[in-house]
């Protein structure tokens, strides 16, 4: 045995903050990317190249011990032929699917008689639920895209004629809160979960979340726990995982999968003891998984979104002066409105303090507010 | 102002560790390196090149906007070139001396009132001091390498002849503990430390730290910080520096000063809100300085010393699956024996039981124990 070289197909953030760990595990780190810009170029070596392109791909895995992805934008075709040509991909294909199509992940769900929300597919703009719906198309979307709110028959039917396919129509829940629930899994069965984490959204957007989810009844935080580890087994994943629920009352539906590394899990970069891009990379490579441990009461993690302002520099002399505690991650993106530029992280005891600094950092870095 | 971009002399593993918060801050990162395999090639723009050569320095710092250091190792004239062609180095020369000289470092203390244990130069193995006595070389060393136990005059008489040169002397106390206090400070004059640090040592070497010390009376505790915070400020420091000091009863005494993140501050990477490494960047960019708290109430930092054993990942199994919460940073550098090869980490509440697995995971590495 020696140091394996794992590689990842993406090299955004989430390849970016997974360099950190692999480096620090020894794990020599190797980016397939799409661009020369690409966030993680810089501190990992790197090809760039096309994902949908199999060759290409395949060509990038043979230098790896060990193949992972960034997102879930690689064609099953492609990963398909990794594995048909003896490549180690983790998640594998049949799991991957889950988090690629959304109509496969419902009927899984079902499967496993896990809480799906009322739920059918659509095919002519045809429908036995109530309206408001949620329309989703299967596969492709991520972020919000390719979801949305139906309020009547007449916008199902030009969504329906406008999407040309399957839809995935859904009950429109009137949920209290949106919750993640990251969890681990390795080749040998080894899993391990995080406490939930509440999603903060708007305008369709995650702006910020708070680990654990705050009023959370017990019985119900283990029970997601619980749903997390039995969705890791049933789908046979290797790796980490973010499976966002809707909680109404008492009660908890699945609503997404995602097979990877989540915005919902930064913050356990400083809120745990094993991060989740450690996680994934022990789960991966087989290796035990490490203790999931919060190090603070709380932790609150912000989205710093891109606004007006282009210098994310400047803004450090105030916030920096202000809230010595906080930390920040730069994605190495240009800013442009609305993206994902960075994410800061505060952990401690007083949940209000915790985010209201965050939420005042998110705001001023993006220039929403000047003090 | 936009994202800076800073150069370090040296690319071992103190740079590699440093490339984490700059690129979590959006700072470029470039390292000089002496050899295509320096441990932070792999997570840093690099340059090999002499860093005793002031010309090749500096065309390396005229593509940065700031310059920092790794080691002691840098002539002073190669520093003054780089501070006469006006580019930005921290710390400043001035300050570095007392890193670099053991006897201007001496009369420095003696100037700040700080507790010295007795000195003197000695040029021909002529002394007033009584044997046993500490004889350093002033300049070069590093490790415990050019530090001596001259147990009678004819050993001193040899060394003098050996080292045809100034020697500084100084009284071989009988200490209780070492420890260290890492302290950062920036051009404004913002000033931290952390807590004190118990190094304990073997045949010269750092084997563990444990921070904050065990049974350092409160009155101590304190008076070690100011001391820090003293001398940042006499020799006008900019970025970090460990002020390694003897314990004797209830008083203290200056052993030496390290400008540079340093070996006894490893555990402030998870021990710490902030980083030794985060806390240089900032001080040296002149950013306020982050928060010194500690994440838990003990931190054991072990380092990993090659031994017999060549594969360093194999140990993860058993390590990990023994003590999940422990934290391992891997240097990247070949294994010779008694080499750093990296260092673990642990957090938590109850000492021995920090304490007991940092020993058995950096002796399982090292191959002194198989189980």
């Amino acid at each position: 045995m020696s140091f394996p070289r794992v590689g990842v197909i993406g090299a955004g953030q989430l390849a970016r903050m997974m360099a950190v760990p692999a480096n620090d595990l020894g794990i020599a780190f190797k980016v397939f990317a799409s661009t020369e810009n690409d966030g993680a170029n810089s501190v990992a070596d790197y090809v760039v190249g096309d994902y949908t392109n199999a060759a290409e791909v395949l060509d990038f895995a043979k230098s790896c011990d060990l193949i992972t992805f960034e997102h879930e934008l690689v064609p099953q075709s492609v990963i398909r032929e990794l594995e048909k040509s003896g490549i180690k991909v983790y998640p594998r294909s049949e799991s991957f699917i889950y988090s690629q199509n959304k109509i496969e992940m419902r009927q899984k769900m079902a499967e496993l008689s896990l809480p799906n929300p009322q739920w059918e597919i659509s095919e002519n703009g045809q429908t036995t639920l109530a309206f408001p719906l949620i329309a989703k198309v299967p596969a492709g979307g991520y972020d919000g895209r390719g979801v949305f709110v139906v309020k009547n028959q007449s916008e199902l039917t030009e969504l329906s004629q406008q999407i040309q396919g399957k839809l995935l129509l859904e009950e429109k829940l009137n949920f209290t809160q949106e919750i993640s629930v990251m969890v681990a899994r390795s080749p040998h069965g080894q899993a391990a979960t995080w406490p939930a984490t509440l999603t903060i959204q708007a305008d369709g957007i995650c702006v910020q979340t708070v680990t654990p989810v705050p009023g959370l009844p017990e019985k119900l935080a283990i029970e997601v726990q619980e749903a997390a580890l039995k969705i890791a087994q049933g789908i046979n994943l290797v790796g980490v995982m973010a499976v966002e629920m809707f909680i109404v009352g008492e009660n908890f539906f699945i609503n997404e999968l995602a097979l990877r590394p989540h915005n919902s899990g930064h913050w356990s970069i400083e809120g745990s003891l094993t991060s989740q891009f450690e996680q994934h990379l022990r789960a991966i490579l087989d290796l035990p998984l490490g203790a999931t441990a919060m190090t603070a009461p709380y932790a609150v993690m912000g989205n710093v979104l891109g606004g007006e302002k282009n210098d994310m520099y400047r803004p450090y002399l105030h916030l920096m002066a202000r809230t010595p505690s906080l930390k920040f991650h730069q994605y190495g993106k240009e800013v442009r409105p609305g993206r994902k530029i960075g994410h800061v992280t505060m952990v401690g005891e007083y949940l209000l303090e915790l985010q209201s600094e965050v939420e005042h950092a998110v705001d001023y870095m993006s220039g929403v507010i000047d003090e």
